[in-house]
């Protein structure tokens, strides 16, 4: 049970609170709730997986990721109006999950010998699809496409990794690095309301 | 040709004509009702052999299921007029295919030595992934998220059937009795109008 | 380089632009764009790689695709207003793409020893899915789905190419004239702007 590991149970269970509260949002029943909490937490890595092709996906190898998924959406369905005052420090959580996800998405591909923007790729990939997933069965456009500095913060600290990952430095390294870029632009961009700018029409 | 390969193929029909209506209703051109009726049949069971890694999907190895598809559409597009009278018995066909479909997927599952919740999942995902992307193709948001007792038959037949699977009862019985439990809960909820809980906002 | 390569390449450009283009019209920020350029132009491929079990999918073998992609929607992010001009030559550019795409999903199918009905369904899959993504990230009905003789062509030279397949043909000959009648007839509906049946409400 190593540090990442830990740190990736903790983005998901946070990628799961997220999704449960947007399917309580959108007036979803019970089963649409959970739905949405395993979609967010699992759908990003499920994905990634499928496109390696690593079958089964990781979360039907170790179920801990559903079980984890299954028990925080439960407990947002019964408790949320008790638990309002975690939406704030969701936001770090969120972060936190979003560089995990990143380094173990674009790492997996590097083993898996992609090439530069596959790599990049699917550590995006690892990080927003499941969310791209909860917006889509919610009927809207995917919020990252759309606003917020989110995507990109995955992008640039997926790219560091590839590059560093071919100088000598040591793995570990070389990931704490790209996962603290991609956790410090994301809090940088909710603290500073950043934005990409979009096409002028 | 065995009865539970019958229960299958009226299964797909059955699912094939609700997503044909379902193109009709939103004015579709024939392109999108054939579209709608192949993804609703044969959807599910396609994405719940891509996550467990069997290469090609079902669908593709034996084509009766396209093939029964792509008619029993055609035949919805050109006639339902005409097939008014089918509404409602359909409701029964489509009940017999989702308790079909759960025990094939659940069974799929274990042979694939899944765990408990990956294998009530890939049930689930069997029964009722075709209409999540019938209904997201249609840009609405599915069905089974918002109300009828609809994925929760299929959650309760599936986990039934792992729960005997692991006793010595003989795996055709375990099958019909799981099958049973999904196609009974599914009616009566249809004649009692059962809905689950939703969370109070 | 051979000439389908290239022809294949023409396509990818095309139908980049022509996704980059929907996220710009959809309000999209400069990431949204990118994901809309290159899931347009590489979706289609991707998914009928994924449901072959051919893994990783073609783009991820060979990142030709995805730079062109990237290249392409960055320059009508930047340029777009300048671009104007290349709207309406883009459709033919998106025909030449249409008719590689069926010939190469098609052939590929055959390859892998699919079926009649699942090599026709790969050719249409490996030419429309990505715009089918495309419209679903948008929050619309495929445009596939409801208007427009675009599906329909590549079911045509798709069945086509099924067909000669099986005759003593040269191969190459077969699929020059299987992707010469999709364009032709795409070429035709756009001038004739014809549309297929809707069912008769």
């Amino acid at each position: 049970m190593n540090f990442l590991y830990i740190l990736d149970l903790i983005g998901t269970a946070a990628f799961a609170a997220s999704g449960a509260w947007a399917g309580i949002r959108r007036d979803m029943d019970l089963f649409g709730v959970l739905v949405l909490g395993m979609v967010t937490a699992t759908g990003g890595g499920t994905l990634r997986d499928m496109l390696l092709g690593d079958f089964p996906p990781f979360c039907l190898k170790n179920e801990a990721y559903l079980f984890i998924s299954i028990a925080v959406s439960l407990a947002v369905f019964f408790l949320h109006r008790r638990l309002g005052f975690l939406q704030h420090p969701l936001l770090y959580f969120d972060a936190i999950g979003l560089g995990t996800f990143v380094v173990i998405g674009t790492g997996k591909a590097l083993e898996y010998q992609m090439g530069f923007i596959g790599a990049v790729c699917m550590g995006i990939i690892t990080a927003t699809a499941g969310g791209v997933v909860r917006d889509v069965l919610s009927n809207q456009v995917p919020l990252i496409l759309r606003k917020e500095v989110y995507a990109s913060a995955c992008l640039a600290g997926g790219a560091l990794m590839v590059l560093l990952h071919h100088t000598p430095l040591p793995p570990a390294l070389v990931a704490t690095v790209a996962a603290l870029t991609v956790i410090a632009l994301r809090l940088l961009a909710i603290r500073h309301n950043w934005s990409l700018p979009r096409a002028q029409t």
